[in-house]
């Protein structure tokens, strides 16, 4: 744990990826190669259980690892010295059949998938978990009116039950691509030295099925050792999931704002302070989830950059994966988790929400005395005309419905009472209904074929 | 056309998001939006050609229109200004019922979609080509033993066939992809000025739904204008194909260099010359390719900042995305167009790949050795022995194959006639002809499917 | 031109980068190599007007070089054919010395250098300019108290002078970098084929040095055909100056959201309108700055990408920087020249900012506050009361003057006129005028050394 | 420390960073403040032992200030609050002046800026000795004749000690820049919370000046709490140096590869072996760097986008330094640490080198047999005939020479020796010794300054 960590980094896909459990994963490949060598009739079964015993993280010595790494170019070198030293003082015979067959590549990259299914089962259960709550808030908020906004400025009113059926809906997106790709990308890493499996002769192809159904990983038509767009999928997942979110979270943020002040962070005891302002309340949650989110694209960058790797293994684009990946996967589960927390304890303003809808006079909804007036002049001419009149209620800061109603060109084709309701916001939100229906069905649609 | 746009662009993608056909997309929008709206009573049906008659890109003014749109912040504002004004000419009525109940975001953004359903069409032809090109060279190439290479050095042994196989399996994976977005990615954007399509009241989704059966989309749950996760899976899709023959680009270009000499581009005239060196050969096709996929995680970066869409409608994040995801698109194109030609006029000179695998005296095979050896003194004392043995030979400039034979500790278990069987390169590509049959038989799966 | 272009690159920088302006670049080498080599004895006087006749970009079919630099892999080749040819239609005999000595990467780099170093000027005019007039604008509001904001929320007033003050302090600083690159990058290539100027034999140094007096750059101790890091240099500067910018349309726009209203982009006829909402009044100048900025980190990433150059000479890293380095460069334009019409043309709100500052019932002053009673009663004790009454201030909606007054904590030590000096934002701008008069004082005098 | 820290941050500037020394550094802050505003007369002499006393990280609880920073939103809100209560152990009074009138951003970013400071004297320490190392190995190697390339083709001989004389220089330029950057970066941070320095009072400048004096930093003209033009000045220097030096690993990697063979790297027992593969000698020390200097890119498109930050403090942005910035700055410390020993301990083949000029047939030198050529029968026509003659050579593996002499244009014109002697790379290396003359005299010059 560094000093960020509980802040950027508090969620279960944090621990999958500690250094232990990192080694972990390039053990389980160990123990089920022997086995699957074994199974062949390639090593003598008497090795197996001989290697799987210490095939344990904590029977290494992870610092002497690390060290020795920086001379082997990787952890799997000193990874497999250790462990054959460990197996031979059990079984002098056993060690001779540690990592028989495999390259360097194969522990690291099957490891690797190891780890991130772990992490795709977290953060499916930590997706159906925001899309519940989500589901939950969109219900709950689907009547409150509130200012829509475009370029920072309001436009016409919604709910805030749409705006959070946006998120919803693409968080359901994200959760169909999850299952598109995890058949693709949880895929067994196995071909040797440089991807023939020419050390295992003709059991190559037998022991690489035999390890693949061990690890419940597919097999793969090839060795991808520096076809990489298995993991650029994955990482895509991750980074759009924090994508969406962070979206949400600077909205969140930006209607916290002092003068908005239409949500509010859960509220807890040492929460949000300032070390100096008494009264700030500062959206912790948002900054936690925006800084990690900030971060994202860098991350991305570097993992197309590398997806260009030589050869059949490569210098440096493959080594630039190996703290690239974890640090956009744990903080995505940073991100899923706070948001979680965020949005099960938010405070919802929304007396404010109508508060705000009249700061413009009515200008919010002018758009529907346009439309209104455009049957009887024209769309152009009733825009003009709209137009005109909502600068002069904004200089002279006058209702627009009293300026409406006094202009004749308006008031020869609607009345004071038309003009009133045509500005009345909740006259005005259009299909939000259907909108927020048609996303909460499928929510239930897809979380029903998921359970 | 500017200078570069042969060089890097030219493929049938880069037209389509030409000026003219980036207007005619929203004029497209425009279009359908009219008969969608007649076809359910929101305006009357004699709107409708007089119209549709004016929604041709050649007859906007488009330098008119780029001046007007830097006041007015986007382009649909000013399209809709000239195309109003042009309809008006022919029918003053009907040009009251231009544009209605859309906001400039529905016009870009669907615009866009349909330029990227075009885009997708040509590329899924582009990849086929590709893939078939790919299948054939395999084929061809699958017993050319030359030597595999990890971290840039020599490795062991594998055939050309194997090399382009990994390439060709993760070709058929786009493919794979290609047909899983498209239906999420290919939809109609309709949500009217912040999203609740309030100005056609409760004719909103019928026409939503109308006007997607007519420009061929597919509808969505909610209106999509901040959630922009559909535009970055588009963008994933090319900057994955690109980054995959970025890939088989720099390799192509590591054995094209003079001391390797394993493949060359094709030949011909003007082609690949020095302006002061007339021995030079320049691997042009390579270098376009690879200044094309050099560029793209940086767009990716820009992309993936821009999912962080302010609102119902974004201040700088949708306009970032205006130049970025075209130019993306137009160099995968250049990509892929430029790989189809290399691929098919390629030069492969497979004397040369065995001559290079000779050139270490045998050490490209010592692993044989060493598994061989490991059967009778253990794995770690095999693999110890024989690479000191390696590093003699280079050191002295001698055959691995004669220390190997001089040694007791190998002269004990193995003969000199095994000893050259096991350094014997043939002997060693092991599962080679498995992987390439498993790629191929899904190569043609996979397109059987398609055809 | 593109439809995008008077919207992100209306400043004369985007001109510099035209296709002729580029060929110019290379042209103004080609002349001056000619001029130098015959100065030098290298080739003869006379082919020297022949050839620089010749080197006018409107001269050569840049359509046809657009084509031939696709098989050639860049623009020098074509353009020198084109240049040969066209002086031999002249002179025979000069059409021999045209491009003497020069490699193709010579002549395109420091074509490069040559627009960028009017792309330099033009910049350092812009500069000029904005430092002049938010200078103005700082003096001109100095006094206007404004609510600071941290964590997008309120936290002490502040000057909005002081805000456009922190603005000008980095442009300052912009200022003296740009002094201190320049002499580093506006530096001729020259290095012939590989960077030896071999085929000058013992007149490459003389040549080199002629030709940088002609073109008034600077020499390099060596070649820098792979060397990038002035290119970098160079684009880290626009990147800067962009992302200072930047930070103040993000900060305008917030300022100007409809709730905060403190200040608003100029008013123009036709400028911010919605194509829907007649009441919109858009930022448009801060989308189109806004816009630009967040393309940068994306560029730089490529930037960066590509200082990684092969050998000699790069594949794929030099030409990638083709296109990004202009396109960052023009964008940077369009920024300085809006930012510059934005600060020239604003409005501020100062009776809306004194509006804003009540919001919070004076808990923006609470810190004033806590300093006081923290002299009676210790800094966290103060710290804790003070927050307590906020809270109370916020969930009862009353003056935090009347509930800091009524607590026998706070009475104890402060009146009721204490109190409601303490709470006035008016004494509570601290060193505002101290910061403002340094970076005045600075900028008079930076700009005094430049004139 | 994590798995991969030896491997690619084994340098001084790791420990800097270290969780301890982050603490370290903001606790320097608080104890300068203390005695700063004693010195002002704003808090009492008597407290500033007491607090000082206390500033050692090692006197913190670091897992619970890291867990409680995920609530406060930063560092410095539980780093002051533990100090506080230490503090208040030894002496209830003085803890009541404790980070006064400080904000939480002036103590983390001042910390950092503490630590930068001995980033950059150890970055110093560092780039000398790389000077240093790199001229003796210019000078060694300045005559070792060896293929230039270009495209990834032979161009040109060049020599080792040019091509290690362009790494001399650009290094030297990076020189330069971090004496320029260095007043512009080192500078005190303090604003309080809203960058007026409110709650000082009139004593705000004078306790800034006096703790920019104890700290040894510059003053600031205003506080630059959300303009963070300095900060990505640093980041700049770090990168820019990291990428000349990957520049410097990608050419060794090239030259190393097994057909190549002209360099190696240090050869130590453990070193670069592969865990199959006995022969291998893996080119561990430019994976390192290339590891570290491939996500540079990425990080800077982080750190561009944390240039926006909002008002007087970000939500995002800022924090999205945190942990960007350090890492980078520890990934160029391996870099330079690395290259270091690279530089020291590489081994050099100038046989191989020489063996390699000949591969081409004396192809390589057709570029002298072109010019002496052209001036009887013209450039252009003297560069096609040549590039006939190559192409032959090639085809009909045969050397140049012979093609030449045999062909009339040719020996009409050249002898027979005349053709030998301009067919021998020795001959042309053109400006060599004079390029590496200026690059050495510059380094001399250079460093002698600073010493």
């Amino acid at each position: 744990m560094t000093l960020f960590t509980p802040m950027l980094r508090a969620s279960p896909l944090t621990e999958i990826f500690s250094d232990e459990n990192t080694l972990q994963g390039m053990l389980d490949f160990e123990a089920a190669l022997a086995q699957a060598c074994a199974q062949c009739g390639v090593i003598p079964a008497s090795a197996v259980n001989a290697i799987s015993g210490q095939c344990q993280a904590t029977k290494l010595n992870s610092e002497a690892l690390a060290q020795a790494a920086a001379g082997a170019g990787n952890l799997a070198i000193p990874l497999v010295k250790q462990l054959t030293a460990n197996v031979k003082q059990q079984d002098e015979q056993a060690a001779r059949y540690v990592h028989w067959g495999a390259t360097s590549q194969d522990v690291i990259d099957t490891g690797l998938v190891l780890q991130l299914r772990t992490a795709f089962d977290a953060s499916e259960l930590l997706l159906g978990q925001l899309i519940d709550v989500l589901a939950a808030q969109v219900q709950q908020n689907r009547h409150s009116v509130m200012p829509g906004r475009t370029w920072m400025q309001h436009a016409l009113p919604i709910t805030f039950g749409l705006k959070l059926a946006g998120t919803l809906d693409a968080l359901l997106r994200w959760q169909q691509r999850l299952y598109e790709l995890k058949p693709r990308v949880l895929v067994l890493q196995f071909g040797g030295a440089a991807g023939t499996l020419a050390s295992l002769k003709d059991q190559g192809i037998p022991v690489a099925q035999v390890l693949a159904n061990i690890l419940a990983l597919n097999p793969s038509d090839t060795p991808w050792h520096s076809q990489r767009d298995r993991l650029i999928e994955a990482a895509t997942w991750f980074s759009g999931v924090s994508s969406t979110l962070g979206k949400f979270a600077n909205d969140f943020s930006l209607l916290m704002q002092t003068e908005v002040a239409e949500v509010g962070e859960p509220v807890a005891e040492g929460r949000g302070g300032s070390s100096t302002m008494p009264h700030k309340r500062n959206p912790v949650s948002c900054a936690a989830i925006l800084t990690a989110t900030m971060r994202i694209p860098g991350m991305m960058a570097t993992l197309y950059a590398s997806q260009n790797q030589q050869h059949e293994r490569a210098l440096g684009g493959w080594q630039a994966e190996w703290e690239t990946l974890p640090q956009l996967v744990m903080l995505t589960g940073g991100v899923m988790q706070t948001t979680l927390e965020l949005l099960t304890g938010m405070q919802v303003n929304t007396a404010k929400m109508r508060t705000n809808l009249d700061i413009t006079h009515g200008l919010i909804m002018a758009e529907s005395v346009t439309l209104a007036l455009a049957k009887f002049i024209g769309k152009q001419a009733a825009h003009h005309l709209v137009e005109q009149l909502c600068h002069r209620a904004l200089d002279e800061n006058q209702p627009l419905a009293t300026l409406l109603a006094q202009h004749p060109d308006v008031s020869a084709h609607l009345s004071t009472t038309q003009i009133e309701h045509l500005l009345d916001p909740q006259h005005a939100i259009g299909s939000n209904d259907h909108f927020i229906n048609q996303v909460l069905a499928r929510a239930t649609q897809q979380t029903r074929r998921v359970k």
